[in-house]
């Protein structure tokens, strides 16, 4: 641990880093030799046992911590903080819900108790992302008890980072939350209310969120406030424990990639339950998209005659459609970061839709000539070239159109920009292709 | 301020969180009235001006910053980290260079210096990210002087958060990075030197990035180590600045949304650079898309004749293409996140693919089954329905298939799997869907 210490004062830097490098390095030694992947798995120390088999990827994690006893992995879980605790033992869960229970049994009761209060939050509320793990000292506390303190918690949880010393009055309520600097120019005897009274420091509420505040909400908290660390409170409005900023990291991503997940149509929360319930999240957008469909070939069959007579309308089609889709899809994705970013709105989108429009109109006229030219060279039919170039135009310039205006429509209306814009999307570019490629056909070459 | 506080000891939390409520009042009022939004604008505290007028949406910024005079805003910006004023010229240098640069001639000289040294970071450098404003002390320091140190650092730079204490030798180097937890249990005579040596403190290197470093590096320094800050040091192994987590929220954020637009085929520097830089990442993929689409069309033209005698075919081939495009896509978008997560990779790919192809299976029977009874109502052709059901199943498992394989093999050739993904998988299920559904037709009604 020494060797790739990171920060000499607060062990919690060091241990997760390290975890995160002897994981990869575990994970090529299980590609390379699985014999000499348990045998490293079962030298690993107890204190970074749990932490390492956690960055393994799922098929490899499944297979670890099923060899080790369970016995020694309720050792090696005790050097975790609560949350990673809750979180470890739910993971095991999923793959052997023996393993886990056995495991738990074997645990402290204090341990226990932690996990039995973390495990009853649903994965979106505050609860289940707090650890209980914190330094909290009492108004009536001398800043001599509170140097004690400190030691006493780098001893018990030496992976426990301390951010901000959480104050409270006998009923456990919240009153401050001071940093380390404000103690520093105080006498040992001096007490926490009278530090409180003497500190440039206000004496109003600290923000806190309560155990079942949404995780969204926390999240904006944190970034709107810049936090390291927030306190987590019961209906009682006593502190039950804390939220700190690494877990933020992770939760930005998920929100991110749910984000995209949305985008195709697809949910992180039904993805990360079954197979089942993923499957049918998905066949729910299917239905949606032969619907919208149903539409777009309805275009199609208006110009059946037109197609019998020039059948090179129907090799061709493809393509106005499908370049539509995309310059559509590209406005949907640049608009739907701008809503996210808060950007734009409704109201003063007017730009953004013309820059959209134009962008379409320019790169329309580009692969229009392109596609025209390869047209005339394939079928020697110029006005067919014609057509192609002016449908291809058209409908590129109509697809930045509707690609930026349907997630700002959709916003508008109280609904998510990010969930159904690509579908709808493809499906009007597809009609509005159809139908001009076909029409203008129609018109100039029948 | 006072009435906001979030944190009772550090200005910093206070204020970002008010900034960012203040500007969304400021907007509402800037719709409702704009004669009110200048009123309101004119009387915001100098300490408070720029972080708010940072928060407006690019349009209200434009303006409003434009009628600030130039002195005013010289001192508004005098209130900023340095970071922050670097970023805030650089923004309003997009819109008005003369206002920048007269603005930039107001401000004190240390500011100037700053600025120009930190602008001189291209965005992609952990530079670009510092900021000068930190608390350091030298090895012979006393505790007494750091104490002093800390005072006159939070009457000076009242929003700079302070983390940790750089210890630096007389060169500047820096040899440790300590909490202030580590100096509450030393005497005030004690000097750095003395605490360093006595404590429980390793004495290697401390965790540092340098103003080059790629910033995607550092945003997985802080994810794999759980920072809250980080030293950056020049050449010389000399401190220059430091980064802190709150920035870190914001890169990871928009690496992920990059991670969006990628797939959509268009580029976030590209976005941000100026419209005809956008414009052309974004041509270049439909020139991709073209080269591509071409195949499909390809494969349509092969089946002409077919196409000729049932002119239904091309009235319900965009139907099996796009329902093949929307598996697909799912598959593509489940597995890039997959592969992100590290849950994933070539060598273990197996379980998950599988699941693509019995999703997308699946799904293909029932929607080959409600499309068959379309087509049927439809056409009245038994024979016609039981074509396009069969498609619909094979080219969703197929989907399903490609999906999943798309990324991996992009990765396992050492590409981004986002970045091409959904642009490939589109014109394999169009190719695949347009040749399963016509062959299918030529062989069974033909």
């Amino acid at each position: 641990m020494t060797q790739n210490s990171v920060n000499p004062a607060t062990g919690n830097d060091v241990s997760k880093g390290t975890a995160t490098q002897m994981a990869k390095k575990l994970r090529l030694q299980y590609e390379a030799d699985v014999g000499v992947f348990f045998a490293e798995i079962a030298k690993l120390p107890l204190d970074d046992l749990c932490k390492v088999l956690f960055e393994l990827p799922s098929h490899i994690f499944e297979e670890a911590f099923s060899r080790i006893p369970h016995k020694k992995m309720a050792t090696a879980l005790s050097y975790l903080t609560s949350d990673d605790l809750t979180d470890f033992l739910q993971r095991v869960k999923q793959y052997d819900q023996h393993y886990a229970k056995s495991t738990y049994r074997l645990l402290a009761p204090d341990e226990q108790a932690e996990v039995t209060q973390l495990s009853q939050f649903p994965a979106d509320q505050a609860g289940a992302y707090m650890q209980v793990e914190m330094l909290t000292a009492e108004l009536t506390n001398t800043l001599s008890d509170v140097k004690q303190k400190v030691c006493t918690f780098r001893q018990e949880e030496p992976d426990s980072p301390i951010f901000k010393l959480f104050v409270l009055d006998a009923a456990q309520h919240l009153v401050a939350v001071l940093h380390f600097t404000d103690l520093l120019l105080f006498d040992d005897t001096d007490t926490m209310q009278e530090i409180m009274a003497r500190a440039v420091v206000h004496h109003h509420k600290p923000l806190s969120v309560h155990t079942t505040t949404p995780i969204e909400k926390v999240i904006q908290l944190f970034e709107e406030y810049e936090l390291s660390v927030i306190a987590v409170l019961n209906d009682e409005q006593q502190l039950q424990g804390r939220i700190v900023f690494e877990n933020i990291y992770d939760l930005i991503r998920m929100q991110e990639q749910n984000q995209a997940l949305k985008m195709a149509g697809a949910s992180q929360d039904a993805e990360e339950e079954s197979l089942g319930s993923a499957r049918k999240a998905r066949l729910h957008w299917l239905f949606i998209n032969l619907a919208a469909l149903l539409c777009a070939v309805f275009v199609v069959n208006i110009y059946k005659e037109t197609i019998e007579h020039i059948v090179a309308l129907a090799v061709l089609m493809p393509i106005v459609a499908a370049l539509g889709g995309n310059v559509g899809n590209q406005a949907v994705t640049v608009t739907v970061r701008k809503i996210a970013l808060g950007q734009i709105d409704w109201k003063n989108a007017f730009p953004v839709i013309k820059q959209e429009v134009m962008m379409g109109t320019i790169n329309g006229m580009i692969m229009g000539a392109i596609v025209s030219v390869i047209t005339f060279l394939w079928f020697q039919q110029a006005l067919l070239g014609l057509v192609i170039a002016m449908a291809i135009m058209l409908n590129l310039a109509v697809a930045g159109l509707i690609g930026s205006m349907i997630p700002l429509l959709i916003k508008k209306l109280g609904g998510d920009p990010a969930i159904a814009s690509p579908l709808l999307l493809t499906t009007a570019t597809d009609a509005i292709g159809f139908f001009v490629f076909l029409a203008l056909a129609e018109w100039i070459l029948i």
